[in-house]
């Protein structure tokens, strides 16, 4: 029989319905997924040598020689752009502003055929550092009130561009489902005057069914009401509600960990499509005690439907416990 | 430049960015989707003939001949069960219950090689009868809090069998989602004394410009908020709060509309997957002056990705308006 379970945090009820596929390995990619075999495409925008087909580079890190390793550009077809006023407008049921923002790609590497999962730790600790300082960046503008870091890696992730990158995208709103989250969050502070994400890690760092990684700084599990196979959360271990806040010895070892359980997947389901978003709470004029930043990872190994448009339930096939058992044991 | 539009009823920030793709047309299905040459498949569970292949029929419509015409299973590998308790218990941060529910397969006609766009409005209008008594069965039972009847049109919809058929899950809980949905509503319903879907549909009529085909009882419009290419709202224009309240009038005519929309979806698009849902406020005690049921049809041309999947916040790439002119422009 299945099972629903809720996240505390989200208020979130999942269907956890084991029966309807059986072992993590039904969810092992059936076809050959190859990474592109040459460092180098001369199509492709974003690959070393080829600076001249993107627009003004945003900020990169370079080595001793003056060559980028990650760099951050402008979104060449931006969702939001960086000019003019918000102009807010009500008519009747209609409310629109302008489309005010930021998009912006970070290229993860000078070359073309690798991914994060098979980058050295400190390459990856860069890109998280780009992530940091155009956060930063971004929420120096009034007009932002959200920033939205995230990976889409293979087409069913939404990838366009085969080259590793990731994106951030800064709102000029909260949208309701972010507002939603911390909504919840402050609730919970007012009744148990804790973090329910400190108590959330408490416990799984306690029973530890459902770890898969941990370091001195973070730990890695499948949520309890995870919302898919293989489901992945990467907490910090100290309490900290924006990404901003952490600081270069804790972003090393979420170099390492972030590293780690992307290798699991990689060489554990063949390198599956995914997606990885960070869930922060920037931009607050202090510390804020009831929001805890969060690393979510969702590989695409499963198609959401109708019944998820409608309810916004999902269904889980696989039990998170059978997920994070196999991925602990996945050498990498 | 784009535009963020909210949807008033469920405060949904949508990024409209049109100028990263152009035309309705490219959204057109490129790869030719056929429907099976052969109304009869002999592995098909769902073909009439095959009856002795599936488990006993929840319900059926049939015709002076007693040969079924529309038929409502259990599902094969239901998400939920209907035998017991749920069996509440919450452990620290840990909530769940039995997976007790119901999860039906509505059959949507005998023949294999069919799908509603092509169905005479008669077939479709059962299928909808079906939908309505299986909704009040489904609530007779006191362990149920929320029924969402959907469709999933095509693989990327998440179809499994392609024979064509819709579903019924019923659920001890209603979802976070459905109740912010609510919650929302009312708090509309509070300020103004109006129905916010009431409004909505108002205006709509009054402008015309999102307005895709119009009968008495109805009127389907590509949302001013829409979430994605070719998203579709139909309405009930009397205020009713529940789908389970419509009478037989409105239904044929909803058979009508529902029918028009997808054709126009099937022609224009060339047969594109689609999901579509019915969102209603069934199971109160009285009728809710507050909220207002309708079906919501999302044809699957875009991919969700991680900046979605982290703010709860979409990008359409196509101007609502232009879609809606197109759809209306399709003969069907």
């Amino acid at each position: 029989m299945s099972e629903l379970r809720q996240n505390i945090a989200t208020k979130e009820w999942v269907i956890i319905a084991p029966e309807r596929s059986n072992r993590p390995d039904d969810f092992v990619s059936v076809e050959k997924r190859p990474l592109p075999e040459v460092p180098y495409s001369d199509r492709c925008p974003f690959c070393a040598g080829n600076e001249a087909q993107t627009g003004s580079e945003v900020l990169a890190l370079r080595d001793d020689r003056n060559r980028w390793l990650v760099r951050a550009l402008p979104n060449k077809f931006p969702a939001l752009s960086p000019e003019g006023e918000l102009g807010y407008r009500e008519q009747g049921t209609q409310r629109r502003i302008r489309g005010v923002g930021l998009h912006q790609v970070i290229v993860e590497a000078p070359e073309h055929n690798t991914t994060p999962a098979l980058m050295e730790v400190a390459q990856v600790d860069r890109v998280l550092q780009v992530y940091k300082q155009l956060s930063l960046r971004a929420l120096d503008d009034p007009r932002i009130e959200l920033v939205t870091l995230f990976k889409n890696h293979g087409v069913r992730a939404g990838m366009s561009l085969l080259h590793p990158h990731s994106q951030m995208v800064a709102t000029p709103v909260v949208p309701a489902n972010v507002r939603q989250r911390v909504d919840l969050a402050i609730r919970y502070y007012d009744d148990h005057r804790s973090c329910v994400y400190c108590t959330i890690l408490a416990e799984e760092l306690r029973s530890g069914e459902r770890i898969i990684a941990e370091t001195p700084h973070f730990a890695a599990f499948v949520p309890f009401a995870a919302l898919s196979p293989f489901h992945v959360w990467i907490l910090p271990k100290r309490h900290q509600a924006a990404y901003v806040h952490i600081i270069d010895e804790e972003r090393a070892d979420l170099a390492w960990i972030l590293r780690c359980v992307l290798r699991k997947i990689f060489y554990g389901l063949e390198n599956p499509d995914y997606n990885f978003v960070i869930r922060s709470r920037d931009g607050q004029p202090r510390a804020v005690p009831y929001f805890h930043w969060y690393l979510s990872l969702v590989p695409r190994v499963s198609t959401t439907a109708g019944f998820e448009l409608a309810s916004g339930m999902y269904i889980n096939t696989l039990l998170p416990e059978s997920a994070a058992e196999f991925l602990r044991k996945v050498e990498a």
